[in-house]
Order: structure tokens, then C-alpha cells, then sequence
């Protein structure tokens, strides 16, 4: 339980609170608890929204409840005013995020079913990006379960999404408890699935879409998306408007997280005694250092299509990404397909 | 320790005794032993090379054995002689092995040093290919190494290798006693590699290569040769010419194992107490079925180069494959670059 946005900083930098969309509410809700508890808020902010830097949704939930507690603060001169309007503020964040994921779904299954009439979907999916990371039910998942509940979903093939096996760990379980049909795999063995045309489409989230389109995801997601183009299979990538970071220019802007090695050259299980300097058990000779990126970036090139809760962007221009962020009032809704 | 061909079988299949060169010095071993202790060698023999069915090497170094075991009975009538004389099939091939692992080696360099004439070589390899697996310091791995002492590599970036992490249990202990500057990394990571060009090439060994160039290795050296391909970075396989079976047309021909779940659902670790039915730490929910092949197999039109003990085959065409392995004497030798 985090109690103040200290602990919440440190749960979000360990992973305990992760995946994209649910790191902005988080960062909403932690700006709100600093506020009601009377801590420095315009502080709290800056700790939070650095906890972790290339989820630009994070920031955008952290700023959102603090600008509406600036906002009360100035209006009212009552801290306490601006405490309670941070918490609306994250409350309408988490309730539209949930909303957003329905639309995510429903857009989501309309461009599968435009792009593989046939029905019969075989899904591969990448790290974890249901339930456990969204107010909702999450992004590329949430279009998945959509496609499970529309009886078009034939396999949702589960990458295990090395190191930190967020695919085995979180991904299989939502698939387990929603009663679809999945299978794991190896981030290695999805090549040889595309090879035998076991993959009707890949699914997968992003943590920030640059204005050119460029989209950064968990590590693993670029090899994918090379992967799909080789076989020609759509590679989706589902995501809240809020991901797309207009102010970051293109793929080589966006900031990749280096992470410890220890998560590649130690295993983590929770069932596991403490045995090696990162907390879990050696599996890599003593000293072997460890690339460790968090994400990689796929070049808008190689992405079908984005979805969000506004539509379907397909072929993916900066200029069809920023009418999409402008929202329906810019003008014409977003082609999709 | 292996008393009986029955319990070499078992180590072959729980992968205790593995890598392609090394499954044919141990098959024929195998086959001297049970000619040694008075076994039916025809039935240890057929049990031996069907412990593994992809790595051809397994079969070329039970079947040599026990010809030599055939033939010496035949010739002499004494069982005693054909032990004798399947030990020393063994030991020949043994010393083969390591004499080609040498010639791979300089071979390997030279096609390294044509393909990247400014040296400073950064390879990326897969699985473990070194000592670990050969009579001699093994197939890609002893290229690597030839051009560590030569001077001329900057880094080897180790894939890890899911799901049995061979390359950060074998491959980094490999690197590190050698004094190789290396990294190791998530399979998943390598994408990120290739797209900030960090990667010359990617060195690998073989399990069975068909007689089209058709290349059949551990799981995830496929995905590795469609991202060289995408990046314009040469793909080598390293492998001696028993790898190559003449019998195998093509890559559909050829059998790829599929492994136990087991090895996806749960984490292997020699440190921790057995938990789950695979007898590792479970990292998925109980009942999760697991997509587990073994191998995939890259075409000839992603391999850049087959180097054997007897020279490079690039382009590889099943012209040129044909003519190295009828040997030198067949006709002049195949052309290197």
C-alpha cells in the first residue's frame, strides 16, 4: 500500500504499478494523495511523473491533477480545495480511461474483422496490456477479449516478454480467467509461428506514440513488428489518445529506459530465497554485464495501424495522428482502415 | 556419469549432453560402450540417434561407430573387435571434430575480415557454440574467439536464449573465461541492436542443414535472420559438413522437436528447491499449455554464408552445398566470400 507518493514512486520504478495507461491514473491518484496529505504537490509531481520516462502517460496524469489542484488553489486560496479537485480530477481520468478502453475494444475488433474477414482470429500479443494495467480492460487485450466475446477469436498466442515475463506471468492469467483459448510462448518461438502463417495479426500496446508515428513499447515489440512485415501480417498497436506525444517529434526523440541488469542475469520468482545481488537467482556467470532496454521503437513504417478510443489511423502519417488528437470537434472523425 | 548407452540416451534427451558436433562425438562414444559392455549395439544404436530428432551430427556419429563396429565383426567374427574398433571410430571422430573446429574457425575470420574490412567486429550469437558442444572450441563461437585473439572483436552481444538460457549459461561463461569483451541480452533485445546499428553480424551454429541451404537451429536464430536481412547485416552459420544432410531436401523436410511446456512454464534453476511438475518455479498459471519448439529453420535466401572446415558457401545454393560435401576431392574447392 502506498501511502505517500514516495512509496508510489518507488512502485511504479520496481514495476509493482505498471503498463501504460494505469501509470496515469496512478500518477493522478499520487499527486491527489500529496495534496490531501499536505505535502509540496508541485514536488511530488516532478518525483512522479520522473519515476519512470518513456510512458508519456504517466506525465500526463501527473500534470492533469495538478493543474486542476493549481487551478482550485488559485480560485479558492484553500489547499484543501485543490486536494479534493485532484482527486476529482484522477477520479475522471480512471473513469474515462475505462471508457476509453471499450471504444479501443470495439475499434479495435472493427479493423480485425475488415482486415481478416474470414473470422477465425489467431492473435499474437506482447508483455501485458488487460485489466491489470488500465482503469478498463485494458488496450490491445481489451480488442482481443472483445474478439473472444464475439466468438472470432480462435488463439491468442502469448508472448512470455523477457525479462521480466510480464506475458507468462500476467498476460496467461488474464487469458486463463477469461476463458479463452492461448497458448505460451518464448519471445524466440513467435518467429517460427509467423513462418508456419499461424498468425492472422499481431496486438500490442505502446507507452508513446511520437507525432511521426513512431511507437514505443516493451522491448521485444520491434522484432515483432519486423517480424509481421516479412510474413505481411497486420501489426496493430492499440493505445489510449493520451500515448501520443505530439510534442516528441519522431522515434529517435523518444527516450528508451535502461534498465538493472540483474533483471536479465538473475531470475525473479517470489517463491525463490534472496540469493543473488539484484534479489534473485543467478543465471549468468558473477559480473556479466546486461543491454537491458526496457522498450524499443517501432518506426511508423512498420505499423498497419493505431488504434485509440477515437478510431482506427491506418496508413499512420503525422498528419492523420495529429487530426486524431485534435478530437472529433477538430473536424472530421478519423478514417478507419 | 553415463555406465550404459540407456542412460546417454537420457542425458541426450534432458539435454545434459548437447549441441550439434558434440551429440555425434557422444553418439559414437555411445555405441562403443555398449559394443564394450556386450550390449545389442544395433538396439543401442537406433535408441541413441533417435534420442534427439534434428541434429543430424547424433545420427552421422552413431551410424559411423557402428559400421566400424560391423565391420571389424564381420571381418573377424569377435565381438571384442568390434568394441575395439567402434572406441576407435569414436576417438577418430573426436579428433575430427576439434581439427575441424579449427579450420571453421580461420575459414569463419577470413569471411568475417572480406565482409567488414574495417574490423573492431561487433557479433551477435545465439545459443552456445563453443567448447561446450565440440572436440574442439566449437562452431560459431570458435570464429568469434579466433577473432578475440586476432584482435579484431569490439563486442559479442550474447542472446540469452530462452528457454533454456544456453547462452547465458554456457555461451556468457564461454565469453567471460575467454576474455571476450561481451554483453548479454534478452532475446527480445536484439531487435533494438540491429536498429542502432550495433551489430556487423550474427554468427550462429546449425542442428541440420538441408540440401536447398535450409538451416535448422535452436529456436529464435530464424526471427535473428529476418532482422539481419532488414538491417543489411550478414547472417553466417558456422557448422562441420556432417550438419549438412544431402538426405534432407528442403527446410519442410525436416523434423523440429517439440519440447516439453514445462521448460516456458516454469524457470529452471539448479539453486532452487523443485515446485512445479517440471520440476522448476512455475512463472505462469498451472494448466497453461506452451507452444515449445526446439528449433525453427531459416531458408537459404536469409543465410549470407555456410562456413565449414572446408571453405564458405555464399551465395548459398544447393549446387555449391553438394560440391563441398563430396570434399576437395571431388573437384576445386568451393569459393570463399
Amino acid at each position: 500500500m502506498c501511502t505517500d507518493a514516495a512509496a508510489l514512486v518507488e512502485a511504479i520504478r520496481s514495476l509493482a504499478v505498471r503498463g501504460a495507461p494505469l501509470l496515469g491514473i496512478a500518477g493522478a491518484y499520487g499527486v491527489a494523495l500529496a495534496a490531501a496529505r499536505g505535502f509540496d504537490v508541485a514536488e511530488a509531481a516532478r518525483a512522479l511523473e520522473g519515476a519512470r520516462p518513456t510512458a508519456v502517460n504517466l506525465a500526463v496524469g501527473v500534470r492533469r491533477a495538478e493543474a486542476a489542484y493549481q487551478a482550485a488553489l488559485a480560485r479558492t486560496g484553500d489547499p484543501t480545495a485543490g486536494a479534493v479537485a485532484a482527486l476529482d480530477a484522477a477520479r475522471v481520468l480512471h473513469r474515462e480511461d475505462a471508457e476509453a478502453s471499450a471504444r479501443m475494444a470495439a475499434h479495435g475488433l472493427a479493423l480485425l474483422d475488415e482486415l481478416l474477414p474470414g473470422g477465425g482470429h489467431r492473435i499474437l500479443t506482447h508483455c501485458n496490456t488487460g485489466a491489470l494495467v488500465s482503469g478498463g480492460e485494458g488496450t490491445a487485450f481489451a480488442v482481443a477479449l472483445s474478439a473472444h466475446r464475439a466468438g472470432r477469436l480462435r488463439r491468442l498466442w502469448v508472448d512470455e516478454t523477457r525479462p521480466l515475463l510480464q506475458g507468462a506471468r500476467l498476460t496467461a492469467y488474464e487469458a486463463a480467467r477469461s476463458g479463452m483459448a492461448y497458448s505460451l510462448l518464448t519471445d524466440n518461438a513467435a518467429g517460427s509461428l509467423f513462418a508456419a502463417g499461424e498468425v492472422d495479426a499481431v496486438l500490442i500496446g505502446a507507452d508513446r506514440i511520437a507525432a511521426d508515428g513512431s511507437v514505443a513499447n516493451k522491448v521485444g515489440s520491434y522484432p515483432l513488428a519486423v517480424l509481421a512485415r516479412y510474413h505481411h501480417v497486420p501489426f496493430i498497436v492499440v493505445a489510449p489518445v493520451t500515448t501520443v506525444d505530439l510534442d516528441t517529434p519522431d522515434g529517435a526523440s523518444i527516450e528508451v529506459e535502461q534498465r538493472a541488469g540483474f533483471e536479465v542475469t538473475e531470475v525473479m520468482a517470489p517463491q525463490v530465497p534472496v540469493t543473488g545481488p539484484g534479489g534473485g537467482v543467478p543465471v549468468a556467470p558473477l559480473g556479466t554485464q546486461a543491454y537491458n532496454p526496457a522498450f524499443d521503437v517501432t518506426p511508423p513504417e512498420l505499423v498497419t495501424a493505431i488504434v485509440t478510443e477515437e478510431g482506427a489511423v491506418s496508413p499512420v502519417t503525422p498528419e492523420a495522428l495529429a487530426q486524431m488528437c485534435a478530437g472529433p470537434a477538430a473536424g472530421a472523425p478519423p478514417a478507419v482502415g
